[in-house]
């Protein structure tokens, strides 16, 4: 992963801990945009989310970091249908 | 989202949070395989997975399930493109 994305997505999610506003959830919507346009599967975007929660909250209980093993096991799937996906796109092109 | 499901991934959570064991990440992938037939978009799972966090750990910081609402945000564009894979492959069959 992109260290600039990683950067990118802890600086809006410090933001929107901060004060959650709508302007940042539109810039979630143009960063999400960016990532399927890399092709970036969605196992790795909750694995990035896993590693910026643990950064920047470190007190936060293990367990919830944990948690994330199985949410980035059960995205594996979608991330394969995402990139069939982006073959059969391709494809038609 | 229906409530067995609900039930079922809250179990699942509870689980790997007490053991951390392979067959749990197993279970995970299965049912993994079960939501996708069953057409739910990523930006539900996350949800669902946000919904469960809060409701078996309730002492965690509100900041951790606030986050979760970009997670959500960027995980829509993935669901639209799951969709549209499944229309594609609807078609072809």
């Amino acid at each position: 992963m992109d260290e600039h994305l990683k950067r990118q997505y802890e600086e809006l999610l410090c933001s929107y801990s901060r004060e959650k506003r709508e302007d940042h959830l539109y810039a979630a919507q143009q960063l999400s945009k960016w990532m399927m346009e890399q092709r970036i599967p969605p196992e790795e975007i909750i694995s990035m989310h896993a590693a910026a929660v643990k950064k920047m909250l470190p007190d936060v209980p293990p367990v919830v970091v944990d948690m994330f093993d199985l949410l980035i096991e059960i995205m594996i799937g979608y991330g394969i249908a995402y990139k069939e996906h982006e073959t059969l796109i391709d494809r038609q092109r």
